[in-house]
């Protein structure tokens, strides 16, 4: 089910089956020459969209925007702060424990977003850990590529030039779901290089066209649609599991 | 154009042709008993999409989440507070006006997204002032209904039940758009009642079902048609105002 | 009652017959070539002292900087952030609230003002909405220009010339509480021209002397007294259907 | 000059003779059985309004609420939080420095506020120091009753049973500005006990009629006009002390 | 007790017999010609710890970074600005309370810190003085220099060139506590001017090797190991007055 | 050299030859039945302080309270929310950088410190990634365990029990420098049991001695000195490479 297409008594429904909510979330950020700009929050939300055809699991809107100031050097990248990502993941989880969700899920597309989020976890549950009670929600940050077998299956897909950034995997998924939006540039070298990452005039001047490590012309549709395939499986998965955690308490 | 199916290089392309950028913005909260949660951000979403097919005209990303705490007693509904929503629209605003964005028209389907929205412009615009220099930018909030000749064409489709949440019009819309989802469902009074918004659980107590003064069951895919070629028209019209309006300087 | 004018246990005593507090809010902004810097704080302020000479209603002291970044390229203009002015507020309402206050009725002489009050309103309304409890407490938003009966008699005194900025209206009502300080100043046009509000580098240089489609020298002290008797009059009804508003609970 | 009666243009021509300006600031909590809940903020005011009579000095509208979280045990009280009554400093100091002021003089008349204050100067100051540049404007904190040779007369009015909260020094000024609102009251001892400030709660349990150390009957209108003549010399000699201090650039 | 040297379960059994906690809290920042940039919070943890070998109190780790923005103009000073220290102080005093600690008693090194940390108890009163209920907690502030007698032996030791920064006191008070780290150097004029405390350009402007009115060669080892016995004593009886006060309630 | 035992001008000196700075950063927590509160900051202080007396390096003070949320349900933990301790770090760098230093190396004593050190990098440098500009410094983020050989160490001296909490390896590291603050206790099973971590209340539930996969019984002196040594060496190497790092510019 998509929360959105959903009215809310559907939803009150649901509520009464399941307290589990999967969250896509990813980012908006340069993905060089070829890579779609929309790659890290629809990786997520193509893999989450696919999971739900087939299990009863409930996904919410796509949190879009994420962590992605190193980006900013390269046109169309929109980020937030950490502290505005932080506090808008407060009050969307914040809304969801309301309405008496319990488990909540977060499918991410963008590396850059896992330390942030983690935070915004630990911001979440101080509010409790201060006032020496439960939460009332456990959180869970997913990768799509650490979904069961999906780094695996990218090793096989790609064994030279995966890199980290503007990696042919992502790129191959979003290819799948976008076939007419497949873009081609030259670019060189084809592999390209990689180093730390800081602010976004350091990013750029050491990453011209915005890859790291990565050769983006690997990917294909057909690959994409593996790794999207086996990743629904990989979620759902990893919702059943989540949701059949029992508690310490 | 869509800018999340763009390549960076395309986007600094667009940047030669044109400094303006639109980016849809609603919000996820019910809708009454038909309407989906999915309403608010699916209307200017839908009509920014449609607007760009004939026009060379940039979209953003979907501001999918907005303000909507008054609607938290009802499942499903996610909201951010004002003052993180303020935060989120600065850090998309600074980041697009890095890229030499010079204006930004949000157009919003929402009402109770637009205080916080007004409010966020003068937060932008106040470091400016403080600073005494030019912003480098301007902002600019539409609704969609108020769009060239739609409030009209609303009040010509529904003269009665219009109401002003989980309005026809708006569920008309999303029909058109997502026929696969079209709901129904028993309600009554045929027209819903009105009253002031305050916390959730005013709201609640005051609209059990979620509408206020409206009667969804009016919305048809046809009229939702209508409506978003028409407002898909004056969108383009609206963004070709505010690109050629002089600067004071 | 003046509050400030009170003991604490003459408020004790009051909280026993209502729970009912007027707050006058306003702004201190430069004016156009002859109104005074307070004009936005004092209209509210005088209307509500003079309200409260014929009825049993309670006044807070004025809160008199509000949201005026655009004006900030005129000396004199004092201005807080969206972000403060919210959290100033949110403190305010919060006071009265421990109190006991039920019905707080904000008379705001400043359009700048709406959209971050509102804002405010939101903020304090989802610390409820989000524990999903009542607030214990209604916010209202009155302009005072809004008032019954008061926007039919400025047309009748100003049909033309009234404007949106520095208009005749609130200067005449400075002049007849002040009048010891009524200026005269040269300016031209009569009627001074309109546009979008910006930053305030934009705002100078749209609206070079400060006015906005107003023509400020139609005001007189006689047409003060006017409006003051009759919004008094308006704000001492608002008061009363505030404060017998039934609850939905 | 009182700039909430001054147009911008006066004051543009102030600032041609002068940089500095004086900010009455205060609070808005109880004071005891016979003190105004607005004695903290008029007590400047009263002092500043008078002072401008004889001098050429600028007094900003009044900054009318404060640091007062420990009076909130009794009605009438409203308090900002220190981090907002910090952030409401930061936007009025930066307001009046874009307008070219380089003295600003908060005259103070609750001792409350004096760790907020600072504590916003500092914040305010950090600025410039993290970028190594000059602030551009210098801030004093003025109590009223420090002014010069202010304090020995109290102690030679009072010389038993002023303590140090209701105090008669500050009733008796607000007894002789608003010689209609003068309040008796039974009160018992007849000087009040004294301890730590916490929170409200436990200010109220020791203090039940919420003097400190202090017996408000001794005050009389007098008395406070002889504290407000000198008060208000003092006050033009600490602008003019304050104006023509060399910078140390 | 130290209490990073101790066990979680010591800490459960200390609170069997005692609520009270000490934390010194200081500031990095410059101390002129020969004084440590640790000094001002290596001087009260040198106390506390001395006090904790002869009686059973509880010392927290030293909080040493604090509020010391005026002086960023000289190299190795580290601040935090005043809205981070404020809420930095809350998280301890929560963490702390937490646990159960009610008396919390800041033993403080830096007079810059003063303001900052009193508006910080604000900041944690206000939490319960808004909700009308018992904080749960008691905090106070002690400069190690006002401890018993500490003031009057520091005047005897130093009857001239004491100053208020840099002093030899706090010189000699380290100099015993790190024999190894005594510095000298050539400065003149032997005791240094005073000034106001303003941005930190302004600061070292005004202070060019960053002594306020003292006279640090005056310092010896043995002179430090008085006042820290002294002042140990001192502390000893503080917290035993602090933690056998009564509660109002 | 450590910074707080240094003059002002040995650190101006010292920016002359070097513009690198090392923070040891931990966290005051639980750890378990034997190992101390401090024993998270501590680590990487003792490594430091080792690592400076063989190489001209710079130790600054001791960044001693972490992110430890979830450790609160254990008596003596103190924490910082995300937010703070992002701001927190934001002003230590702001400072540092003030100065000149270009490398700012963080030398991490706690797994959870992670992501809120990584979030306060991103929000540092957003600064300058919307501004366009360079940030004038680089940030490194190293545990210590990470340190050239010190994993491998730690794995052949505890093949088994090691875990993650309340490690045997960071006990060693304490019982080397603090051995008369060697404890011991009974605990079972030997080795912890692991969980996720989540709220306080969570985490006690699933671990009721504190510790997670861990034997700390295994920890011996000796052990300590050997990661010690190691972890020092390996330091001195780390701030070799970091400082000599060519630029992208």
């Amino acid at each position: 089910m998509l929360l959105p297409l959903c009215t809310w008594s559907e939803i009150e429904q649901f509520l009464g089956r399941s307290r589990t909510i999967v969250i896509p979330i990813g980012s908006n950020e340069q993905h060089g020459p070829i890579g779609l700009l929309g790659t890290d929050w629809m990786c997520p939300e193509i893999i989450a969209h696919e999971a739900q055809k087939s299990a009863d699991i409930l996904i919410a809107p796509t949190f879009n925007i994420g962590m992605a100031q190193h980006h900013l050097g390269f046109p169309g990248t929109i980020t937030l702060r950490p502290s505005t990502f932080i506090a808008a993941i407060c009050d969307w989880v914040n809304s969801l424990a309301a309405h008496g969700f319990e488990k909540i899920l977060f499918l991410n597309g963008h590396g850059g977003n896992v330390a942030s989020i983690e935070a915004a976890f630990s911001e979440l549950y101080a509010q409790a850990s201060f006032a020496r009670r439960p939460a009332g929600f456990a959180l869970k940050l997913c990768n799509w590529w650490d979904l069961e077998g999906v780094g695996e299956l990218a090793n096989r897909q790609f064994p030279k030039g995966h890199g980290i950034h503007a990696t042919p995997s992502e790129i191959a998924v979003t290819q799948w779901a976008y076939p007419q939006h497949i873009k081609s540039a030259e670019y060189s070298p084809a592999i390209a290089n990689w180093g730390p990452i800081r602010e976004a005039a350091d990013f750029r001047a050491r990453h011209p066209d915005g890859r790291m490590g990565s050769d983006p012309g690997l990917a294909t549709p057909e690959k994409g649609r593996e790794l999207v395939m086996l990743a629904a499986q990989g979620l759902v998965q990893a919702v059943e599991a989540f949701s059949t955690e029992p508690s310490p308490y």
